[in-house]
Order: structure tokens, then C-alpha cells, then sequence
């Protein structure tokens, strides 16, 4: 494992910076529970709803950070930033709001709702295929000849720290309702949302367990953690969490969940659309299918819940009607068995 | 119009009196909007999603306000309510806090999710035929005979000053965003959300103007609040909004809506599906259909938010998967053209 320098790291005061910045721009998401699934769970699980945030899920609060520290004389030139969707929507929603032209590369398969809404928000969409072009490198190349600043998706301290904003809104949240938890999951993909999770929470809740929850075939980090050391997915691997199908952790992020994580879980599809049943039925939320991999993963009992408290990002709600509605259907058929 | 006697008149003092009654037992919900949907709008729409209420609607405020006040030497011959199912959940869970049996009186025909989750929360329900039974007459003999408590769904003062609640966190969060409102709009069936809203806010905004909205043959608000006089809706009506089916205006009810509102508007079903499907694409929530007539009736264009600040109330999300997906279908095919 190569080292990262100490300059890339991000620590909690970066957290802190990143919360003062985020006031009264991001939505303090509240921290939401079904006293009715309680029931049936013989515990306590609660939900940090990031579906409700700015773009639809948890990006713009690293996204924001990220590009509010651009220096004045470098934000006309612009940024530039790679995704499937949800940086893309963060990214372009951030660079609006600080008045700073956004250009994104996406794929020309991204959902149709998330390249909608990133043209929507202001920025230019550049599509490229997944199969035979590299992102990275026409992102690389766009920045290069305009000028314009590259935003990562999550392999950046101040991305990271951005979204880090959530670990310290879990903590005041659970102190206000006089919560204690014992878990809380978090969806992972490069790893940026659980690494500033539990860089956050590591300061303001030690003890506590953070686990990444992944797609199953795109458990990087699971397997990652096991091994100790960045291992990839394999390249064939499909799923339907298309939020979720970066191809190793990041290089920072891994630096940081390794240190901090108690593990990783992985669920199927059957149990995303389960979770995406469940939070349309208790929770009245629309949750994307990588966005409902946490949640999937305590209703799957990946991570006992009875007798004890714990706390489930769900990071995202940018998904299609038709394919949430199928999702539902194939809820119920298992439920039927 | 019969005069209503001024003891069973909701005053504002009682608004803040169940709103310390809440604390801690209500979910406080946020206050949403979609920067892309302001955009389409070219106003500022604002989103009070009261779906993310405990029991998935209002009505557990109001409820829990009044069974708190029973006295504890009536509590343990419980509780007798009638409703077609969001009233019905909110007794329950109100019921089942505050440590009182609930014996809830509900149509065979409702949605079986309210009634499943009526169960869930620990009431017995008692079942009858909406069209050759009347629900009242049942429950008032279920109460004489057992001694409990009739829970009326809104022509009761306490009820309307829980509801009421809602107009207070209105104007407090407005005030946290630097909002000025112009006008807010409120589900209405038997006018206890609207009424108690329309109370509290004509204490804390006034020049606010609050207006009721109702499905189209079930429009009896709007043209009561016109001939300044209850009238009913032709018995033949039907609507797919099944929270929002009262015959009439409430007594006391519209003795307060009749004095504070603005006005009334209706919608009709396909004008409900698309802002089904509106709340499902810019706010990731889920809204049942009487729910979110308040907003369909400023996408239809009832109430104009051009260069304007416009509050709505979605006031529940007690809907089936099945009929949430065919709504979407059906504003998807009216978008299509």
C-alpha cells in the first residue's frame, strides 16, 4: 500500500471548517425513526435521510466544500469533475451557487434523471463511454487546457470532510433525542461518505462502530479491510447500485477507513429492493438503489439490531420511477415468497 | 349556519399549548424546496412534508394533543375513533404513548396499509360498510358502552389546535430562512389541518394568506368558504384521494376557516398524479394522493407563484406501492402528451 502524505489527509477540525462552511447552505437532513419497524426489529434504527439534502443526495455538502476553496482568481476558469451522477448533480449545484462554470463528464448509460438535472443545474455535460474511454483522462485533459480545477469524487481531504458534515449532525441528532448507538453503516463506493463519517464520528463518538455497506460484487471495501491493503472488483461484476461501482477504494479515503472502520457488509439486489420497499413504506423516502445499501444490509441482519441502537446513511434518492416501481414489485414478490 | 359556542372554538394560546405538549413526541418536520422546481416555477415553492410525521400524517398531532388531555381516571376505558385511516393511525400511536386501549372504527374499503399499520399500532379495529353503515353512530355506541373517550377526527378543538402546530413551525422556519410567504396551501377533508394552520398563522404572520385545497367533487371547502355557509358534496362524487372524503365542512371547522381563509381551490386526479410525481422527482418523498392536492394545485396553476413565496402542506404518505406506481405512470402519460 503506498503512503499518503500527511498533506492529503483530512482530520476533524477540516470537519468542523467544513460544517461552518455548509451552514444554511446544505440541509441538516433530521434523523428520521419507524416506531413500527422498531417493533418488528426488537431494536432501534435510525435513518440520516440524505435523499432530502441539496441535488438529492449527500455530494453537494463535499462538493460545496471543495469548490468554496477554489481561490477567487481561479474560479472563473472553472471546474471540472467525472461521474455517474450524484458528484455530477453536486458539483454543478455547487459551482452555481458559488458562480463558477462546472463541466462534467459522464457516462452516456447514466441514468437519464441525474443527467437531466446536472445539465438542469447549469453544467456542461460531457458523455463518454464506460466500456472504452477513460474518464479520468478527459476529465484530466479538460482540465489541463481550460485551466479549470479537477473536483474528485472522493479521493480528496476536503470532499471528504465535506461529507464528513453528516458524522457531526449524526452526533448532535442522536444527543438531542438522548440516543446511544452501536452501529452505524454507511453506503460506500470510493469511500469518501464513510471515511468522513467516521472521521467524524472517531472524535465525536469513539466507540462506536462504523461499517461501509457495499453492493455484493462490488465489495472493495469489505474485502479491502479484510486484507488490509486496496483490492479491486472484478471487472465483469454487475449490479444495479449505480451509485456505487467505483473499482477499488480510494487511495485517501482507503487510508482513512482503514484506520477507523470496524468492517464492511455487502447485500444483493434482492435486498436492495427490500430496503427500498422499506423505506418507501415506514419512512415515506425514495431511495436509489445504492443509496439503500446500508439500510439492506441491518434488514438483511448483516449487523444484529435487537436489543440495540443503530444508525443507517441512505445517501441518495436519484432514481427513475419505472425502475424504482420495479424495485418495489420484486419487494413484494420476495415477500410473498 | 348554527352558531358555534365559543368553548368549542380553538384559540391560539391552545396552538402553543399543544405545541409544548408535542415536544419530543411529534417529529418536527423540515422545511423543503427544490432550487430546480423554483427554477421551473420561476417563484419559490416551499414543502411542508408532513408525510415524515409520526404515522405518516398530520394526524398524530392533533390526536395526541387531545388523548393527553383526557384525565387519567377516564384513560383506562380508552379511546373510540372513526376514520378512514390516517386519523385512525394517529389515535393509535397517540394511544398506544400515552398508555390508553384505542378502539378504531374504519371503513372495510380503506387502504389496507392504513389499516394494517392501525393494528400495528396496537388498536382493535372495527370494521363497517361505508355505504350502508354510519361510522359515527357506531362509535358513538362502541363509547357509551364501554365509558371511552370519542376522538373526533376534526370538530374538535383540541384536535384543530394539534394541526395547528404545523402553522407554528411554519412561521418559525420561514423566519430561520429569511422566507416572507405569500400564501399557504392545506389539504383539506373536514378542514381541522387548515383551520388549526390558518389560526396559527394569522397570530404569527398575518397578511399570510392561507387557502384550502380539495379534490374536485369533493370541493366542499371552496364553495362554503364562497356562499359563507356550509354546504355538501353530491354523494354520487368519487376521487382517488381517500383522505380527503367528508361530506361536508366540520362545524367548528369551518366556524374558524370561514373567518381566516383566503380562499379555496380544487384539483383533479390527473393534476394529483403529477404532483404525485413532482414529489417523487425534485423532494424524493412519497405523497398519497389527498396529500398532495395542496401541491397540485400550484402546479396546476390555482395559485400563482411566479415572482412569488408559495408554503404547501403535504399532509401524509399513506399510500399503497401499487397505486403510488400507477400514479407515476399516469404523469409520466400526461407529460408524454
Amino acid at each position: 500500500m503506498s503512503t499518503v502524505p500527511s498533506a492529503d489527509l483530512p482530520v476533524f477540525t477540516d470537519v468542523l471548517d467544513a460544517a461552518a462552511r455548509l451552514r444554511g447552505k446544505a440541509v441538516q437532513t433530521p434523523l428520521l425513526e419507524s416506531p413500527l419497524l422498531n417493533d418488528r426489529l426488537g431494536g432501534r434504527l435510525l435513518v440520516k435521510p440524505e435523499m432530502l439534502q441539496r441535488t438529492g443526495s449527500f455530494k453537494f455538502r463535499g462538493a460545496f466544500n471543495r469548490v468554496s476553496l477554489i481561490p477567487e482568481e481561479e474560479r472563473r476558469r472553472g471546474v471540472v469533475a467525472f461521474s455517474s451522477g450524484n458528484h455530477a448533480q453536486g458539483v454543478a449545484a455547487a459551482a452555481r451557487l458559488l458562480g463558477v462554470p462546472a463541466t462534467i463528464v459522464m457516462p452516456s448509460d447514466a441514468p437519464p434523471v441525474k443527467t437531466a438535472n446536472t445539465r438542469a443545474w447549469g453544467a456542461r455535460v460531457v458523455q463518454y463511454d464506460r466500456w472504452t474511454e477513460d474518464r479520468e483522462a478527459i476529465a484530466a485533459s479538460l482540465a489541463a487546457s481550460s485551466g479549470a480545477t479537477l473536483v474528485r469524487p472522493y479521493d480528496d481531504r476536503y470532499v471528504i470532510a465535506g461529507q464528513g458534515t453528516i458524522g457531526i449532525e449524526i452526533a448532535d441528532q442522536a444527543a438531542v433525542l438522548g440516543i446511544e448507538a452501536d452501529d452505524v453503516l454507511v453506503p460506500a463506493g470510493g469511500g469518501g461518505l464513510v471515511a468522513g463519517v467516521s472521521l467524524a464520528l472517531a472524535e465525536r463518538l469513539p466507540g462506536l462502530r462504523v461499517h461501509s455497506a457495499e453492493p455484493e460484487g462490488f465489495d472493495d471495501h469489505r474485502r479491502s479491510l479484510e486484507a488490509g491493503a486496496r483490492v479491486g472488483n472484478d471487472p465483469a461484476a454487475t449490479s444495479f447500485c449505480d451509485a456505487l461501482l467505483a473499482p477499488t477504494p480510494g487511495r485517501i479515503t482507503f487510508a482513512v477507513n482503514r484506520a477507523l472502520l470496524a468492517g464492511g457488509v455487502a447485500v444483493g439486489d434482492d435486498e436492495v429492493c427490500t430496503a427500498m420497499a422499506a423505506a418507501f413504506e415506514y419512512f415515506k423516502l425514495v431511495v436509489e438503489p445504492g443509496g439503500a445499501v446500508a439500510l439492506a444490509a441491518v434488514l438483511a441482519g448483516r449487523i444484529p439490531v435487537e436489543g440495540r441502537t443503530v444508525v443507517v446513511v441512505c445517501s441518495g434518492g436519484n432514481v427513475e420511477p419505472a425502475l424504482h416501481c420495479e424495485a418495489l414489485r420484486r419487494a413484494a414478490a420476495i415477500t410473498a415468497g
